[in-house]
């Protein structure tokens, strides 16, 4: 593969305004948006957030696709995605928000946010029993940049962490589980099971009620707790909100949805045990993600290898 | 002094069932309920929290006073306490609590929790501008036994974090402020207020006003939030509430209240930016904390040192 001089980028978003990304990538590339883009065979680059299926396919000249996130799943739902490389976003401004949401998560409902706030309604002086955090297991299912810096981050906090991942883990402080066979003995010890696992092939519907029967039930919070900010694709809606009426479940936190944005006829908005947020636990900011972008189309020119490379058979 | 040989203990509290405490002392003390242990010459240590006034001073042979909880202002309430060393609360269990407290709330002001409550009753899909956490500056006032943990704590999130002491301090990733000189700098850099200093004349009241006004008024979350988990004395309420209601404070977290349990008329309660918790931060376990007391009863009469003493100049 030739590498090119100056190569032109195509911008290809749906579901936000991509003005900013636009303006900051222009400030070193020229800049196509699409639909403009299609089929154009000065593109070099493809900088995409759910582009349009089938059109990476049709730039002739494509030599690197980046995604505007840390996720690519939104890459492969395209099934025509030309064979060059995917890199995705691993940036310290996209841990940080994340470890900062996970450990927010966490705490709310180790501390009983939702008791506290109904009590305060009903303007009620009444300390419940509360386990320490020590005593807490939260379970981690993705050990990966930002499965790895939130687990450090309830430690540093005191709770007991465990980890469970595809291949092998040695995380500082951390219980590592992984493979199907470590599955269920890992949910066997969590309280509180924060999903930060890329949607692939392997995981889809992964957070199912087999899965959330299996989580702690006699552990010290009265219920185990879930907590999805991978993707909704990951979970199901309907095992979630039966695993919730049955007592199986206490609380969750979801951050992500099988359809987004949440439609408004959804049970999961109204339920007093279920918290949402709109996609937002870990938001991809082009003032942090442009430049390191602009970096490795640059080091790609020089010959330079690219990092945070996709395995295309992993799906991650 | 002379030393008891296997000295008697009354346990005088107020305002809870001291029934587990009672029974964890008696396991290797004679333990004396209140209000029987008044004037008895065989009594040789107080367990303490909120005891009646003018009533230790009647116990002839009075050794060592322990304090239920870490700070002693309960216990200087009374000015005839006599004068013996007054051991307080140092205990892993307790800070750990206060940690999690701390870092929860903060979390909860930061990451917008009470936005995303409101727009999921409306069910409102909105992401609202995020400041990242090291954008942003939590300042803890008190950086003793549990200022330093938060402080630690609240840096392995990802915070900045500024701290304010009577005498300079040395806690490493954390600015250090002290003495009346040190605090407008200390209140100018902070958009998130923790108070954790214990309830002395110095402190009394010092949370008003004057103080809430000069914290940041410009910084990335749109107004300073404050969290009060030291004691309702460092407070004054209608000082805090005039605040909320010009915007010099944007939301407050209040654990502590200059009179507990907080009146069912307070407006705190029902206030939208205002979140109580019963005094409840940090909870005094006795399954934790007797089995220390008992062993420096036990040192104290093999002539060893008492640790976690009061300085009774300083008040705390
Ligand atoms: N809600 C939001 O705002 C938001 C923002 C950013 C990212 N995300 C989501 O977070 C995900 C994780 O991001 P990341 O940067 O941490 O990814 P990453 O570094 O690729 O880590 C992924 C982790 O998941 C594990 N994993 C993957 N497939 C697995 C399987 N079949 N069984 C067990 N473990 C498996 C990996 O195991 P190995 O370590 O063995 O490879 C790795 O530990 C992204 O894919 C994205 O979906 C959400
Ligand atoms: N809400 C709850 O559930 C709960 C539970 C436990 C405790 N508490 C409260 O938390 C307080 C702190 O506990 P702790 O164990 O951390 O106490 P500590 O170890 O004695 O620390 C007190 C800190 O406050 C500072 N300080 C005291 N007076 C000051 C003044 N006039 N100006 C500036 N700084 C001053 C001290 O400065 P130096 O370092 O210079 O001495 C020290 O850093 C307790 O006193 C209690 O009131 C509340």
């Amino acid at each position: 593969m030739s590498t090119p001089e100056r190569g032109r980028v195509l911008l290809s978003v749906t579901g936000f305004n991509p003005q900013r990304w636009y303006d900051l990538l222009s400030k070193e590339r020229d800049v196509v948006l699409e639909p403009d883009g299609a089929e154009d065979p000065s593109i070099d680059y493809a900088v995409v957030w759910k582009h349009q299926k089938g059109a990476l396919a049709k730039l002739p000249n494509l030599k690197v696709i980046f995604s505007i996130g840390a996720g690519v799943d939104h890459i492969f739902a395209d099934d025509q995605v030309p064979d060059v490389p995917i890199v995705r976003v691993v940036a310290e401004n996209l841990t940080q928000y994340m470890c900062e949401y996970v450990t927010w998560r966490v705490l709310d409902h180790h501390r009983q946010g939702a008791v506290y706030r109904e009590q305060q309604v009903r303007k009620v002086w009444h300390e419940p029993r509360q386990p320490p955090a020590n005593e807490v297991s939260v379970g981690i299912m993705g050990l990966g940049q930002l499965g790895t810096r939130a687990a450090q981050a309830l430690r540093a906090v005191g709770f007991s962490v465990n980890g469970w991942s595809r291949t092998p883990k040695d995380i500082d402080g951390v219980k590592g589980f992984h493979g199907e066979d470590g599955l269920t003995p890992f949910l066997n010890a969590t309280d509180i099971l924060v999903v930060l696992l890329p949607l692939t092939p392997a995981t889809h519907g992964i957070v199912n009620h087999s899965l959330l029967s299996r989580l702690r039930q006699d552990g010290p919070l009265g219920g185990p707790c879930l907590i999805n900010a991978g993707r909704g694709g990951l979970q199901r809606e309907t095992d979630i909100l039966k695993a919730l009426e049955e007592g199986v479940l206490k609380e969750a936190s979801l951050d992500v949805f099988e359809r987004e944005p949440l439609a408004p006829e959804s049970p999961l908005w109204s339920h007093p045990r279920v918290f949402v947020t709109p996609h937002a636990a870990a938001t991809s900011d082009p003032a942090h993600l442009v430049p390191p972008m602009l970096q490795q189309m640059a080091a790609f020119e020089r010959g330079e290898a690219l990092e945070n490379l996709v395995d295309r058979s992993a799906g991650y």
